[in-house]
């Protein structure tokens, strides 16, 4: 009955992101933040970070209203695209299949809707670029490294929760209260704090892609340099510590309004039985360990998505409960 | 004529903070802060940096009322005491001479009030405890290293302005408007962008005391350090980069309320004819050179001073044309 | 036939170190260098970094020759111990097995003696410290916060490493010659460069133990505060960026000659297909990315190995090779 | 008498260096460790840091022997350019004056030859070219902000620090035994560490020119970029920590052999009776805090200096009898 196993997911691996103007969304991404390129299209932007030693960690592609089209995960084997593909047939879901190439420089794909409105992208193959990490002459911005996670808004983090964890993730956090009503989670495959986090909200929304840095100083000097070129409205908050996750972290929107963190260092969470650290969401320093305030649009705000079809999906709406709970705790205005 | 000129002020020294409960001042100054203790007595403790090679640069004094009592310029001859006394007396001001001891560990002083209410201790001689910047081992909180600025509130800046101009000081930056209205000033003797600062709101008031630390990595390890001990209250903004002095920051609050910033790198002003940096008032990077939002209480609290006599002076109340101009552009709320 | 599957390794997790004066140990690896104290016995004291939530990583005990008497790997399931017990029996290793406490606050336990001379414990169960790894304020030294890496000295570099492929290892970095032999290799089960490295040189020794920090200016606090200490004298290389693994580093020695490596950032190898970096013995860069000289006494001196009875293994003599090929490349007293 | 005062100096503003690859050296001054380029011209480029507000601070010149050229003193007024030149006339130096232009964008010049064969450049004019530190997207390489000092080898130690005593600077620290000979010296005149500093060697020669950037990671930052693009040949000695001064510091190589230094974080020396560090020639920390070994050459190797004609000088040879004395402090070879 092997075949009833959830696919091996080694890790959140890449995204798409539809932007109405490529170049001003390349000047973003590449000049400001430091991604590479790895290819482009008329229509399309490949970029990876330093510490990518394969094609592509984000994708992004000229279009008409701003969305995520897809996520993808990275599988073990050639064969854990099966159990992919049969795990969301058996659950109901919308599953294709796409042979290699169809997304450039990646193998055969299994693609699906999942309950949540996410489309999610399964490979195992993907073209290897080799070992670039060392050319320091060529950093520059927030010297990205690597796609660290992706964050996705849903009304229903229980549901969510439960998804990932079938799917074979761990659970390394949580906010939540009392009566163990959860309000947002963070689920790992690699051996870090996260692959997927899970934010409450009006659904199905893309909250944020987040990318690893070296160092806090490296996330500083972007900050610098958004200033010095009168381009700081692309920053949304931070830079702070998260209490979730311990990471020093900030926000940007890029020219579309997709938010994107840059972070870096988490802990390792690859030993055997490791336990969730559980944040109540009375705690003020979850969401920022300084309890600085949290900017409501980071609340309110995030990315459209699209269907397995490519239309813009309709919003379940819902308000946070969190942002709720927390005003007096830290809402703007109240604290501070 | 030389009577005539201004006393030869090297730079701002130390400054007295009145504090309710010595007990709780101590654990923020010297335990989260970081400030070493030269001396104490039953209701004062002496403090100084670790790149201070003189006796205090902080006294916090048990008393009822937080407040701040006087601020100290160290000048650079025993008869630049008496061109101080000069100085204001002959522009009315009350002068009083104390002889050595009067403050601890340093010799003569000359204490005036100056016209904008403000007590200030003008002396030359005072202890000098040596070459300790280097003993690591003892350094912890944000390492403080030195007094750098005084920062005070006044409902006319550019009177205080111009008092400053005659005592010598140079001017490095300023806040204005297209009119030439002065919002904001930074001045200095010695070779940094300031000694004295001024903010403009009620009258007379201490806005903060800046002490200088080694690098930016050290005020973030503070604010971590604040958030693991349930001690983040204390953090009231920030950390951030000014726009105006270039330097990284963050803002305190002391258990009595009293306002201090940990800075680092700005820059040298030493060279003559050093030309202002003058910033508009409707430049959003003014005070924060990524436009973060600056937190509303910033601009409207302060600490209270007292007069020479040693009581609580009246405020003459007046709100903060800064801040009113610019809810739009960094008041809290409105951006981000 | 699953039997004859290797253990499934977790990660390398913890060592035991002999010591000659507890006292000097605890005062170096705790006061300076950052370690947490889980336990303590009359002979000897269990250590742990800030984001261990295990009980130690570390055992110092002490005895009347400095060495290193095993490290342990940390298996997947229970079963893996019987894996673990298979896998060396069939390749005539000492075997033997211990109940759960014979390492303090660990389960039941396989040791072996390997090919090469080492004792290695392998275990499943240690108690769960919990999360701890927020408490800034207790952190100090290098802030220490987990065992990355042990690096053994071998006078096989190519059977060590077949042997650790043999057990399911990855291999991320060598140092080899145009012919392909292997002056030194990188081998990883957790997801970063390394989990077991070799060092060429007489056999059997460990070369070092290395513990991973946050940030680089962790490291830089270290060697400062031994410099203010005069305890400069533990510090032998760095600080410096490795060529292989792309790690910031400092090494030093501890009161008995230990090595020990604090280090950070290098590089998730996590992906399926990973291939590793091959450096030429003669790219100056390999050993240090600044092609700074190595001290000589970095590649000739290492720490000596108890056998599985406990006593002194005599070595067998090889001198480094690559230390000779690189006479005049990174040899002290031929470069700078 | 108020003509005897020596003239009022400022700082060190500017040095020339003559290189013979105007090419090599551009690549190595702009590229790599960040300079800006205020002025070019076919046999000669402008230099200077993002915090200098001033047209240059290095002047690199095409000749065909590399040679430091002259270095330069900024005054505090036009007539202590007077000043200077009555100084040095009074001691018997060769003293010329040049009109406005003579050194491109500085006003009229005194140029002397120093009785240790240095070629001193006094000037008040230069031209102002504004504040240009906040833009961030320029810097690159150890993001240079400013020359800070420079460092000349001699023969007399004890005899050009008397000389710059007379000159009106003040004594930082010193390197001397117990006798009280003086090896080494630092001396100011703006409020940092220093100036002008001298290092025991055959005379005349420059030792290094030393410029500030903001934080240490900017420094191994730069290392990294040379490692990468293996140009790493540069880098002579560090990083490391001053034990005099307190700075974190590299050493590199200029195309020509031409030393500077890259250098953060000295103290404040402004205050009135500022007391010298006096290290012991026998403190293996005084060089380096960590007491990491000094490559010989560091002390063997310096820029030869042309005289007032631009006639490379002929050097009194002598050893460095502090290098001597700490073959077995820090000499390489002996130690680690």
């Amino acid at each position: 009955m092997t075949d009833l196993r959830p696919p091996d997911i080694v890790r959140s691996a890449y995204a798409e992101l539809i932007v109405t103007d490529l170049g001003a969304s390349k000047h973003f991404w590449v000049d400001r933040l430091g991604f590479v390129i790895s290819s482009e299209e008329p229509d399309a932007v490949y970029l990876r970070g330093h510490e990518e030693f394969i094609h592509h960690s984000l994708i992004l592609r000229k279009g008409d209203v701003p969305a995520c089209s897809r996520f993808a995960f990275r599988v073990r084997t050639p064969e854990d695209l099966d159990a992919a593909a049969l795990f969301h047939t058996e659950r109901g879901c919308e599953v294709r299949r796409y042979p290699a190439g169809a997304t450039r420089a990646v193998g055969p794909t299994v693609r699906v809707q999942d309950p949540f409105g996410f489309v999610v992208e399964y490979f195992h193959e993907i073209e290897w670029i080799g070992h670039h990490h060392q050319h320091y002459d060529q950093r520059h911005g927030a010297s990205i490294n690597r796609l660290d996670h992706i964050n996705l808004v849903t009304d229903d983090v229980q549901a969510l929760y439960e998804w990932y964890m079938a799917l074979g993730f761990g659970l390394s956090e949580t906010i939540e209260d009392d009566d163990g009503t959860l309000y947002a989670t963070w689920m790992f495959r690699k051996q870090t704090v996260h692959d997927i986090a899970s934010t409450q909200g009006s659904s199905p929304q893309l909250h944020h892609l987040a990318f690893s840095v070296p160092e806090s100083h490296h996330i500083l000097g972007l900050a610098d340099t958004l200033g010095a070129c009168n381009e700081y409205h692309h920053i949304e908050r931070g830079p702070g510590r998260h209490g979730v996750s311990n990471a020093f972290y900030l926000y940007l929107r890029d020219p579309d309004g997709h938010r994107v963190e840059v972070y870096t260092t988490d802990y390792f969470t690859g030993d055997p039985g490791h336990q969730p650290l559980r944040w109540s969401v009375n705690d003020q320093r979850r969401r920022d360990f300084w309890a600085n305030p949290i900017v409501p649009r980071w609340y309110e705000e995030a990315s459209r998505v699209l269907d397995i079809d490519g239309n813009v999906q309709p919003l379940r709406k819902r308000g946070s409960d969190e942002q709720r709970i927390t005003v007096g705790a830290d809402g703007l205005g109240v604290t501070r």
